[in-house]
């Protein structure tokens, strides 16, 4: 029997081989698609029915590549020729929650927003807020380790997961993991799965940290400079002023003026780059107000509001970009992170690198916490030689600076070149020998993040 | 020559066999001691020593036992026949602060309180505060992942660790994790190395995440009840308000009683049981009378106080159980931790266990998380069988309880032989088989954790 007629013979019609979805899962949103269409998509509705996926897959060494909404940024999710797609977006319940511990159980593949919506009724959130959170996975954001735009303040998904079920290559399931808040018994490996990319195992349930919902009104400050160096100096000045802001955003000029063009808003004074601000809580007003001063004092054009529907109005334009990338060409999205010092010095790296290669790389941060996203634009498919060139540069540079290759958006295909200048040899070679402990065949998302070019 | 010569020869003076010493590596604060002396006690200065000795260690098969200030509660510093202990107490070095990143690198050795003094002319300290903050290192601290009093609000060692350098059993040196908030490329070692125990690896320096100092003034809420049972259910209802305290301290009758004894204070009426309770920050008095109001509704009688040095002599009433445990006799601190709202059911088994086995079980609890550290008090050095068995149902009752056996204090030699119960043998043997990807020939820390009885 063939891989697909096991997998028929025991799982039925959650098997899908329609030539549609077989192209469409070759890639995600990174721009990146495989070289070919994957075996079939099995559709996973238990636990039981990914544990069965798994048994045959390991027994006729097939690789599987899970998949959540397909959102991930860095081709993570992308299969090809001879793989098997476990698509978790039909374990999608939420399985328990109890807001006086603040944890809720729950399926993988339930959306963030469709979560913190449930969550809502009960007085809690999950704190994670990918810019995806209407169309991304709770288990993708676990895989991914995703950031969002309040982590700043709020955290990462590494500080909201107490415990994953995991179900591991060969079919078997682990509880990782625990219940309580605190707990130090063995080795952290939920932590380990968090941003593990597919590799480890599938995550099947998740025991999440929540939050209560934040009292107070959401003030929203907007500061204009005259160049971005200003503007990460501005945001540097608000970390520096000891308050906290819920959210901080930068948007350089290009970015600015392509998504002011895309919503038909007034094109922006050139140069002008922009930072967008939220406080929230009960302090939220005085907070904003001190960082209103900050920022004037930093030399910014500053507006503030406290009508959230004008805040997130404003919010808007950040949650653009993506969009008014896209609409300019084909994009690559970068992801580098440095320490929030470093701001302005990346800043001056990337506009050596546009000058060294001609090219204009619109960038917007979550300057909370020294994460960049510089956008790559090109015309076609493949990412052509010269644009690798900048962005290889932009990767040493980020990493010169004591930063990272990736904040929030993971290695997968994109970056697995690079992985080893950021991690070491000896690193990388012991990181690759903990997946094989996990998955010895190799069979979880093979080609990804432990490949070398 | 022999493992004492070639270290000898190779590191010099810093090789200790004074007979004083190695008898006091046998025992950390656990109220256990090893079989017999170790070989030697390296004092390590540098990087260097500890790679030389870990190159001498692993080319002669030597066990070496990694200490720091030989505070932990569950013997996993305990050094016994054959031997190296490597003492990190010399590397007590901040190499670097950065108050506008947040961030601080410093060597293990360095003793918590000493690096918080320190930190606070920067305006900024690292949250993890265990009761034995003055006198345990940061590097046993993250080796054993250790919480503290103020870590319902301000978390714990996981939530304040971006990176760890670690030398391997055979020498190499590896720079895991970042300078970064942010940051997912790779899995996430710093995570696996938290509360390992002296398993993987001798951290030789850390990246501290630091808060900003606490503005506001602290209040001191106490609040006595006539059952443990109604403390916890007032604690309980604290958690419930969505008000977070700093610290939220739960002392038991017998815990209350033997403190009291101890400070020479006014003994309180039988059965009294206490919470503790400190806010903090810019709303710290209104949080407190939030408290006050909650409190008093669930029965408590309650006492308040925004002077700090009175909220101070009332904290240490709790930050003296462990001296008052140990003038009953010799102590077992039992360490497990209960999703918040099983707490009074936890205190409904200890109550159980101590009818059931004829004993008294002092009970203190970190009540603003879940954990609780029942004391079992016994004359003599070894354990007694009736008390192994009493803590076996503890841990049972806690784990049934959706609980851990361990919040804080790890699991060490004494509670080896209950981790497979808590993490299944398929998790247990996975756990142990990363273990040795770090450490193929087992040298680091053997007989400890992943030791079954
Ligand atoms: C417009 C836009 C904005 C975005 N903004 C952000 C942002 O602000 N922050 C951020 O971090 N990311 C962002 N992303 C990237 C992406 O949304 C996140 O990486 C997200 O977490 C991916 O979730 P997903 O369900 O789509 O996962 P997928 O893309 O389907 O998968 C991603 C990876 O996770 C693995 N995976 C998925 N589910 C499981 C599971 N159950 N078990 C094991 N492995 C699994 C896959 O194998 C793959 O390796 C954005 C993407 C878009 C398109
Ligand atoms: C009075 C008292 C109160 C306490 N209160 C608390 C509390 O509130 N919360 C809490 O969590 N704990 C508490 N403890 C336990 C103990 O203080 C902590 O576990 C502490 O973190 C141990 O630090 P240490 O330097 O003494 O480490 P040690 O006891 O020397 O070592 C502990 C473990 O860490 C390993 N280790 C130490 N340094 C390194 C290193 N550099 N690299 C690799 N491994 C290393 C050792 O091998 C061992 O496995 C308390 C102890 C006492 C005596």
């Amino acid at each position: 029997m063939s891989v697909i007629e096991r997998l028929r013979d025991e799982l039925g019609d959650i098997v899908d081989t329609s030539p549609e979805l077989l192209e469409a899962v070759r890639a995600d949103r990174s721009g990146h698609r495989s070289t070919g269409r994957p075996l079939a998509v099995v559709h996973a509705r238990t636990v039981d029915d990914v544990q069965a996926t798994m048994r045959i897959a390991s027994q006729t060494a097939t690789a599987v590549v899970v998949r959540g909404a397909g959102t991930g940024l860095a081709g993570a999710a992308n299969a090809g020729p001879g793989e098997i797609v476990l698509s978790m977006t039909g374990m999608d319940r939420v399985l328990d929650v109890r807001p006086d511990d603040l944890i809720a159980v729950v399926e993988p593949g339930i959306l963030n927003a469709q979560l913190n919506t449930l969550l809502a009724d009960h007085g809690v959130w999950w704190a994670p807020d990918p810019a995806s959170r209407d169309i991304s996975t709770v288990g993708g954001n676990i895989a991914t380790g995703a950031g969002g735009l309040l982590c700043a303040k709020y955290g990462v998904v590494r500080d909201a997961v107490l415990g994953v079920d995991l179900v591991l290559a060969d079919g078997r399931m682990l509880r990782l993991g625990r219940r309580t808040v605190k707990g130090v018994s063995g080795l952290d490996l939920t932590s380990l799965v968090i941003g593990s990319e597919g590799q480890l195992g599938v995550v099947v349930a998740a025991t999440l940290k929540l939050r209560r919902l934040t009292e107070g009104t959401v003030c929203t400050v907007t500061a204009s400079f005259r160049t971005v160096r200003d503007a990460a100096a501005g945001a540097a000045a608000v970390a520096a002023s000891g308050v906290q802001p819920a959210i901080m955003e930068l948007m350089d000029a290009a970015s600015l003026a392509a998504v002011h063009t895309l919503l038909s808003l007034a094109t922006p004074a050139d140069g002008t780059a922009q930072l967008t601000i939220q406080t929230d809580g009960p302090a939220s007003r005085d907070e904003a107000a001190r960082i209103v001063e900050v920022l004037q004092a930093a030399g910014g054009a500053v507006a503030m509001t406290d009508d959230p529907a004008q805040g997130e109005e404003l919010l808007r334009i950040r949650r653009s970009m993506h969009a008014a990338m896209a609409s300019l060409g084909t994009t690559l999205i970068e992801d580098v992170a440095v320490p929030r010092s470093a701001m302005p010095a990346m800043f001056d790296e990337i506009a050596r690198i546009e000058r060294s290669y001609g090219i204009s790389i619109p960038t917007v941060a979550h300057a909370g916490d020294g994460n960049l996203h510089p956008n790559f634009i090109f015309d076609g498919a493949e990412v052509p030689t010269h644009i690798w060139a900048a962005a290889d540069e932009l990767f040493r540079a980020a990493i010169g600076l004591g930063g990272t290759l990736t904040g929030e958006h993971g290695i997968g295909v994109l970056k697995s070149r690079w992985l080893a200048d950021e991690l070491g040899d000896d690193q990388w070679e012991l990181q690759r020998q903990i997946v094989r402990v996990f998955d010895p065949q190799g069979i979880l998302n093979p080609g990804k993040v432990f490949a070398r070019a």
